[in-house]
């Protein structure tokens, strides 16, 4: 039986022993077949002769054409066709003849004589032209003309420079002059969008009346339109940009992480309790009992440390069963996460994790420079994502933070009682703060208030009200939460008391355990790898920087 | 609020307004307040007492002991000392002081003036010595002698040539003379399996009686107590290696993947419906619906083909609800999947993945040589994993595959009717004979019968009976399953009514309107990641592949 694939059938030995068919079943079956038999006949006999009239229509035109084999359906032959890349066209192509595979992004008849492609590959759009000369026939132009919009095509042709660019290709100072053209998949007539209107951003605001014009006359394809019909929205050169750097991201993880010796765990997501508080955890039927998706790998992680791994990282899918219906909210992303041990201060930790986000967001800059500026045509409002000059991150304290807050005239007495973590309102004025103050998006506040972190959080030895934890921000809005973790077993189970656990709980055992068979001073982070996308590009919307978004309201596509 | 690490408690926006307190329970908690004061405070006074005496006692003891400061609790000091690893103590390292942070595998009293503990750090053993004389007190003999096994210790000391090798150490040539010994993590008294009994494998068939003893005298720790006691587990030599071919497998086929160009992938793993294939797919509640776990990528790694990526890989954790308690089935595995669009033939995407295979493999062999070797004391039957010599995969046909078996005398009949595809036994055994006859534990078989591969699966073009599919095979057991995909609506439609699946059924819509919208001929596959460990290493139970395995059996740790 397939491993990774999906399940085909069981392999014989592994077949539960079938259920006697039922006997009525054959009986009945058989009554009506005579009269079903002939009827089918009579059927199938006019469809015959229909088939036969076509087909000596079809082939008397066919006679007729001089281009007949130059399109249609692709001729079976035993010759390798390379094919050119639409990245790899340059003017050194001028008066070449080559082969591409694209997309028919528009197709149009200008006359009888003479008709347009343009052709569409991952987003890049190239302009073909048809004109009726010698083999060409005017069969093939209207052919060619009337394909049916994002059809993929597979065309021969010669590149020639355009008269004038064609402003409305992305690659405008070539052209295809066709000589062949074959089907290699034809798409339905009716699409419930067209890509290049998916081209445009979303309206900001979702507004009533779907299927509307802008001012220009073209037609507004809402964020709800575009995610039910994924598989289009993502063809174009806006998605094609921002899923390279939404893998980007999850590289450059990776690398780091591989860079520091840092070993790659895969932890469970199936988990026998809800440990990790419980109304925000999703339910699943294991056989006969009650199973949860991980909320994250936090407990696997660290059980990982305890079990002498030392540095660990793990890159998989975080589930939240949380009512949240935001910008910024999904039920299911792709977390990010480490954990490592240190020897003397959780700020050897810190710092590497400071590191590692330059490193990420720098290395986007220089490695996804041209998908970040198509980016920018869609969403241009957030700007340059601004790191530090130095290249080290600006940490602050979270009381510095409440202070840059208060100065700007806001009340912060319940922060300051340590009563609650800043609100995201506050946040985002912080990120404007630090921006303007010490011009960089991407910030650390160090030395959380002990009282609104969670139970395994590291108190801070000097001061217990405050915590030796961190979160990262980018544009004023979190991307990461990190903390020294508790490694003494009774500093744990006194913590998790309280804040109003039971270490008795069913569930915790496990983990506890790890504890008290010794564990090692060790702290770590988070990382939500479609926030990092979306702050960093400036996406309004989160649901841009996933795949395939799920939330309360969406399980499909 | 965290976003990848737990949830703490929600922003001050996001909290729902809180349920007012019961009355009652604050007016019933203070009646019996005045008698428990009394007694708590009569009970707090005899502790002070008992405490007051034996601190006067330890004191006596501590005016009196030369090694007062260099045992016990780390002192606080601003320096930071630089601990030397394990793996690179040398013989240089004769003479030096060097400071290390191990756990201690035994501690064992000789006499008043003497004590050895053998230390251990991620599976490597040290033995360190302590003796008496200025400062060294028998005080300090006795609490290094006395340690906890397990406990994490900071050790000073000197390394000193032993006059024998250390035989139980796996460092021989060295020991530690002890000068500082301090306590970093204390480890409880009893543990539930000692990390040394835990060295040597589980017994092959888990027999009644746990916590008998072999024929040695040394305690027999089966795969269920190892399993239950994951943490302690994966402290062994051996699992901290297997680890590290875990990992190694994960990072080598990433590597691979973003070389060739391809797009790192998340897809969801919550779906709204059980397309996959019925019963074996775990339900989940989703909100107020029913949702369930993805059983592969396959559907949504071919929409993102669709959706014009062209090639994309997936590392994520698949599910599969079958009640199978084997030990080569998991509940819940890492997969490694992968989806390429190709030009003219599927064989452009198979040579892509025997070459991807034969690069993880020879790799893990090339960087993962010494954790290998430590697998192989504990694992030696299966022996060296052999590679093809020149570097490329054997390849023979599925039919091939059953001329082979039927020469070998089994009875294949059933195959050649297509009406099953091989059982395991006959995998083996195949396994076996193409060992010996090309001399490679790593082959593929190709052109698998349409009938045992699942519906979009693409016929062979000139002989309906096969299809252009494969199965990757080590040791004679399947690691991966792919094939090329139709990409055509109508024969995908037929596909699914000829397997006895209706396209019509909710759940398929999004699936096959990505292929109405156009889709290029494309092919994949999908790879067990710890299959491949446990076949490369010639584990015996896939179990021992996975950090904390899942099966319908086992939710925890």
């Amino acid at each position: 039986m397939a491993d990774s694939e999906l399940p085909t059938r069981p392999k014989p030995e592994e077949t539960p022993a079938a259920a006697p068919a039922a006997e009525g079943e054959t009986k009945n079956a058989s009554k009506n077949a005579a009269k079903k038999a002939a009827k089918e006949k009579a059927k199938a006999e006019k469809a015959a002769a229909r088939a036969a009239q076509e087909k000596a229509q079809a082939a008397a035109q066919e006679a007729n054409d001089t281009a007949k084999g130059l399109y249609g359906v692709l001729p079976e032959t035993e010759d390798v066709i390379s094919t050119t890349r639409f990245s790899h066209l340059t003017e050194d192509s001028y008066e070449k003849e080559v082969t591409v595979v694209a997309r028919v992004d528009n197709a149009r008849v200008q006359s009888a004589k003479l008709a347009f492609l343009m052709l569409r590959q991952q987003g890049q759009k190239v302009q073909a032209v048809i004109a009726a000369h010698e083999p060409i026939s005017r069969q093939m132009i209207k052919y060619t003309g009337g394909l049916n919009v994002n059809s993929i095509v597979q065309v021969t042709g010669v590149v020639k420079k355009p008269e004038i660019p064609i402003s409305s290709a992305t690659i405008q100072h070539l052209e295809l002059h066709i000589r062949k053209v074959y089907m290699i998949s034809e798409a339905a007539q009716m699409l419930p969008m067209q890509v290049k209107d998916a081209e445009r951003p979303p309206p900001t605001e979702e507004k009533e009346g779907e299927g509307e014009v802008d001012e220009s006359g073209a037609p507004i394809v809402t964020l709800k339109t575009r995610l039910d019909n994924r598989v289009l929205d993502l063809q174009t050169e806006t998605s094609q940009a921002i899923t390279w750097i939404s893998s980007g991201v999850a590289e450059l993880f990776a690398e780091y992480m591989i860079k520091s010796g840092s070993r790659w765990i895969f932890t469970p997501k199936l988990v026998g309790a809800a440990t990790e508080g419980g109304s925000n955890v999703f339910e699943v039927k294991y056989f006969k009992r009650t199973g949860y998706l991980a909320q994250s790998p936090q407990l696997y992680k660290q059980m990982c440390i305890a079990g002498d791994m030392e540095n660990v990282f793990e890159i998989a899918p975080v589930f939240r069963a949380e009512d949240s219906n935001t910008h910024r909210h999904l039920t299911e992303f792709a977390g990010l996460d480490f954990e490592k041990t240190f020897e003397k201060h959780y700020h050897e930790v810190l710092e590497f994790a400071e590191d590692l986000l330059v490193f990420i967001l720098s290395q986007l800059k220089a490695r996804y420079a041209p998908q970040i500026a198509t980016i920018q045509k869609s969403y241009p409002k957030a700007g340059d994502f601004k790191l530090p000059k130095d290249g080290k991150a600006l940490r602050l304290n979270y009381m510095d933070g409440v202070a840059l807050l208060k100065e700007a005239g806001v009340d912060m007495s319940e922060q300051e009682r340590f009563e609650n973590d800043f609100t995201t309102a506050m946040e985002k004025q912080l990120g404007q703060i630090i921006r303007e103050k010490y011009d960089t998006d991407f910030y650390v506040l160090d030395k959380f208030p002990m009282a609104v972190r969670p139970f395994y959080t590291k108190a801070d030895p000097k001061d217990a009200r405050f915590s030796n934890s961190y979160d990262f921000f980018m544009r004023g809005e979190e991307i990461m939460s990190g903390a020294q973790r508790i490694n003494d077993i009774k500093e744990l189970e006194e913590s998790m008391r309280s804040k109003g656990l039971d270490p008795t709980q069913e569930g915790f055992e496990d983990y506890l355990n790890a504890f008290r068979q010794g564990c090692p001073p060790h702290a770590g982070g988070g990382l939500g790898m479609n926030r990092i996308v979306m702050f960093f590009l400036g996406l309004p919307n989160v649901r841009l920087a996933s795949l395939f978004p799920r939330d309360p309201q969406r399980l499909r596509p």
